[in-house]
């Protein structure tokens, strides 16, 4: 089979979701408002409750905020120039790590980036339903933040996320501004999902 | 830094959280009704709309109900016999699928997994809304699946999905009907959550 030859792509809903589904977007610019520490917990205590292989839970996360300008600059320092250009006004960012084997017998962790994908996205929903956006970024440093944040090997750092609400594209550079209204676009399901063998 | 051995559990939702998120389970136990076409339509297009690495959309979906026994017993084939013994009541499988390599150029995708899981999350919740359970199964054969289904090496199998409405738990055999009603568990948030370097 060939998928891609025949791949469609739209920026339509095109079958009824939740409403946080369908609008959200990882947006790049950020109002100059601090984020609570109520709601930090409730960003955190969503990912808590997502489910993951053997119930393992392999998540594990570093936030700052702006009001921590030592440790936030620490995250910051990780972030890549490209992602630093926007990133740089989020009040909060957030290290997301994996832990790479199973408390109960040392094994490696097949699931851990899986399970990880799968908070995150919880976390994602709770911050749309606040009213906060969550910008995810994997153009960041990983052995810079583990050296940065004296990180275990244990833990191996998968995305870095800028939180915030949301601000103006005028804030942001001219080549990052066309990018914040652009609508979202994705495959068709046609694309990605089969009723059939191959 | 040693976390663990201070680690505690607790089945409580300790902060705000959507009411989705509070309240999903994966259970076991599923009603004999089938699944409409209009359902699972929005089921995939939830996962549709996640956010992904350079919005590769590296997942793949092959799904079939229990009124397509050939296609549906492929997959239930695939299935590892302690999840057979109550997936077999599932009125719809799903195996969910990485694709392992950007389509660009190529190269290979790291976060293929980790943007899976937060499509599947994404599901997941989008299925909770519409009233259905969905339980993940790391428990298959994805050696199994790839030759039954004949799923190309581009592709890597990575977790199968027992979809439907919620029966009763009288329906299990007993080693389930306890975890069937158990409370959900997990982490407090002060295991995998910090506001400071290690």
């Amino acid at each position: 089979m060939e998928t891609h030859a025949t791949f469609q792509k739209s920026t339509q809903v095109e079958a009824p979701v939740l409403e946080l589904i369908g609008k959200r977007k990882s947006r790049r610019a950020y109002a100059d408002r601090s984020v609570s520490q109520g709601t930090i917990d409730s960003l955190f205590e969503a990912a808590r409750w997502a489910p993951s292989s053997n119930n393992e839970q392999p998540w594990f996360y570093i936030y700052a905020t702006k009001e921590q300008p030592e440790l936030w600059n620490k995250l910051f320092e990780a972030v890549n120039p490209w992602n630093q250009l926007w990133a740089k006004e989020a009040p909060l960012l957030v290290l997301a790590l994996a832990r790479k084997t199973f408390h109960k017998n040392g094994k490696i962790n097949q699931s851990a980036r899986y399970d990880l994908g799968a908070a995150n996205a919880f976390l994602s929903l709770q911050a749309t339903e606040m009213g906060l956006n969550v910008h995810q970024m994997g153009g960041f440093y990983p052995e810079k933040a583990k050296e940065l944040l004296n990180i275990s090997d244990e833990y191996e750092p998968v995305v870095m996320m800028a939180i915030g609400y949301l601000g103006s594209e005028d804030q942001l550079p001219p080549e990052l501004k066309a990018r914040e209204n652009a609508p979202r676009e994705r495959h068709t399901r046609e694309a990605f999902v089969m009723n059939k063998g191959f």
